[in-house]
């Protein structure tokens, strides 16, 4: 599992369209606070592999490391918990 | 905008994964309560189109209608507000 402060650290690429508090700034971009783990993984990672294609994550998806994209989930699932 | 009442019966299609309450019963499966409504079409209509692939939810998205899509989105962005 990843790491939750590394994770927040690199947030900071995410904020502008998600929020660092994981609550969406931007209508077509989704909340992801406390979304679930496997999810965010498997969404980062489909982004970055070309299987799921958006102007703005794919470019940014293809920044991330195996690391960065576990810790980013860890980050973002650990919000919000309802 | 989509008809709220429409879209918690039709909603019930998506509950075993999703839940009618919009927070995940599977790991797989993302929240959707309080998701962005415009994020949800978006995905809904990807799945239906083809543009974007899940084993489950390509099957699931080719039975609704334009109107279904505008309702479920209607029906789980009003859930769970933060």
């Amino acid at each position: 599992a990843g790491d939750i402060k590394a994770g927040r650290a690199k947030a900071t690429a995410c904020a502008a369209c998600h929020g660092i508090d994981g609550m969406s700034k931007l209508p077509e971009a989704p909340n992801l606070a406390g979304q679930t783990e496997e999810y965010l993984v498997k969404a980062l990672n489909d982004f970055r592999s070309g299987e799921r294609k958006n102007e703005m994550m794919s470019m940014m998806a293809k920044t991330l490391s195996d690391a960065d994209v576990a810790n980013l989930a860890a980050y973002y699932h650990s919000l919000g918990k309802q």
